[in-house]
């Protein structure tokens, strides 16, 4: 019998815990009503009513396409006003100066993930984020060779803890020469962390020792556009320039929340390099892992994003449409935070973003039991958790006393 | 200075000689008009007008498209709908009996050999291909760490040279467990050969002596739906079924072609495996493998294909408009290939498809030479390249004698 090669991959033929949890859920809501159960597991931004939310003014774009929008292959590293708009939507105050930016199309922020750690990284390496991380980043870590090492997100004081990352790094920078230290921020998946700028200088001077050492620093801002006031959270980019020549900053770019392009498989990863010849490095580089990995990109997602920036009234639209929702997200976190506190449910540190997380030793068991309740969430290896962008401002305040129920 | 590693990426920073070819006959054509000029570089299906054909009928599917068909996520193997109408495109009279079909998408053709490769090799590994092969198999084998071998295709009677497929492969299999051997058939990038019902016989009777080695048999059928009789162009299918369990027949679907979906990135991996165990197998590796490169893939391309496979009357239009520029396309190479044998002018046996070639020693000097006659062609390791697909029939008339012109 032929037998595929393992590689490293750790999950094959595991059953994928979350789509197993949103079927329960599914099939508990059609048995006893909708009002009746709280699905707490889904990853995109529902309205009250459940739907998922699609910005208008992004299906007007979509709209906009003509044949020769679908039809033809793009350029390997993405058109070329694709990767202008993406810019302009990461750096909405200008690029700062001395930093030179390239970019190239990726399907989504895994793609961008992807490229980060085969480019700055070699098979046998490890890459260091958080204890707590979108797992998706040890699959693919997993599918090149490489692995993921983490370090404490927080200490006891629910402060980032810039020590162990400190000796984490340290553990790895002893044995390789060269690593990608993954920070999601803002709006942490899966915990809604946003990095303040102490948490950047703490993170930085510690990566700032390591001179000998080639360490890329690849933000994730996959929820950015769901986090906050958009010029403020993204003023921890301007930390990001006049590092030395050993760190390179990467920024994995995602249109599928900010536009709501889930299904679209729009993304980028783009360089902040301290000279052109980095950056021009860094551009030959991804066009070839491109080339080897999917060729060139879905060029209709490129074109409807070139689209919205190259025609300021529609851009002014879809941020206004999105800023109404996001104003409701931020109320629906706001609504769970509160009823935290009130009922004294131990959360990890929430800012914004999709989900908050509860720790606990137990979370398999503390998940079944509250789908004893009718409240079904995600069970992380060290916590639970929920999804407010897919629960109304109710069921936010609901939940709280009801996974507190479980902890006494 | 921060580096990116090489990880045996060969082509880094290497300019594209295919895209550098086409610009300067762009150029050339701005210069002294279009009718002075033969530009034989695009690999996709142009009109006499020299505009990319795109199918109506598909354009019609596209907007039939509504926004829950391009926000949400797509399960990480693809739309159920899509993964069954790849099955009824490729087994268009069936599946065959004992033969245990999985597919999965995957961003293209480029996808699928991604996949494969990452599959059933491991990290240096060798994959074997025949000498005359579309060059992107090397950037795609060296990204994950495996490297390209090649068999001659042609001996010197310009039979397919199965002796020479035993021996690579034997070398190959003296020093590695398993490996992935692939056969771009029908209508060939770049010769436009197609496998007969004898090479597969032969090239499988070798594969078949390796009873202790995993072989997995993956087959490019990028240029399938043009290439000729819908039926007669698939029978060699059935050559695949009933071969012992340590061979594993793998296609490498595309709608690039055979739908004008390009640049949408939509195509797919299948297994037509002996048993439901390696079937099911397969199944969950390429599951994890999309989940670390690409996670989902793009919705609105998959709803397409449905679309049509599940509108009979939309899919018999397909059918009958692709005929029609299948049989332009056929003229087109016709003209090509008979002028070549009144002027004399040697080139690898074509029997349908995009390109044709013709072989020689010193392929970047030749091309040079046409630019110089305004004919722009790709320059091969062997040979120079014309696309038909891209030209009239009278500049397929045309070429032959320019380029013979040069052979003195």
């Amino acid at each position: 019998m032929i037998i595929a090669n393992e590689n490293g991959r750790k999950s094959i033929g595991v059953p994928d815990k979350l789509f197993g949890v949103s079927q329960k859920a599914k099939e508990r809501k059609a048995e006893l009503g909708k009002d009746k159960v709280i699905d707490s597991t889904i990853g995109v931004l529902l309205d009250d009513e459940g739907k998922i939310v699609v910005l208008d003014s992004v299906m007007k774009a979509i709209r906009m396409l003509g044949p020769e929008d679908y039809a033809p292959y793009a350029p390997i590293t993405g058109l070329p006003e694709y990767l202008e708009a993406v810019k302009n939507i990461v750096f909405i105050d200008g690029v700062p100066e001395g930093c030179h930016i390239r970019a190239c199309y990726t399907p989504g922020g895994t793609g961008a993930i992807r490229h980060a750690v085969s480019a700055y990284t070699k098979p046998g390496d490890k890459i260091l984020t958080s204890d707590w991380h979108w797992s998706p980043y040890n699959i693919i870590a997993q599918e090149i060779g490489r692995e993921v090492a983490t370090y404490q997100l927080f200490d006891e004081n629910k402060h980032v803890n810039y020590k162990s990352f400190d000796a984490e790094l340290d553990k790895i920078l002893k044995v390789q020469d060269e690593t990608v230290v993954i920070i999601n921020t803002p709006a942490h998946n899966p915990t809604g962390y946003t990095f303040t700028y102490a948490d950047w200088d703490n993170v930085l001077s510690v990566i700032k020792k390591y001179k000998n050492k080639k360490i890329a620093v690849l933000v994730d801002i996959a929820y950015l556009d769901f986090s906050g006031d958009a010029h403020e959270y993204r003023r921890f980019l301007n930390k990001l320039v006049g590092l030395p020549e050993n760190i390179l900053p990467l920024i994995a770019f995602s249109a599928s929340k900010g536009y709501t392009m889930y299904g679209m498989r729009c993304g980028a990863i783009m360089c902040m390099a301290p000279t052109k010849e980095i950056a021009d490095e860094f551009r030959d580089v991804v066009s070839v892992q491109s080339r080897g990995s999917w060729s060139n990109g879905n060029r209709a997602a490129m074109k409807v994003i070139a689209n919205i920036l190259e025609n300021p009234e529609l851009y002014e639209e879809v941020k206004k449409e999105r800023e109404g929702w996001l104003v409701k997200l931020r109320r629906r976190g706001t609504a769970f935070v509160e009823r935290a506190k009130e009922v004294g449910l131990d959360i990890i540190p929430y800012d914004s973003g999709f989900f908050i997380t509860i720790p606990c030793d137990n979370p398999d068991e503390i998940c079944a039991k509250l789908q004893e309740k009718n409240l079904f969430t995600v069970p992380l290896s060290k916590g639970i958790r929920v999804s407010v962008a897919s629960n109304t401002i109710d069921e936010c305040k609901r939940m709280p006393e009801i996974i507190k129920s479980l902890f006494i």
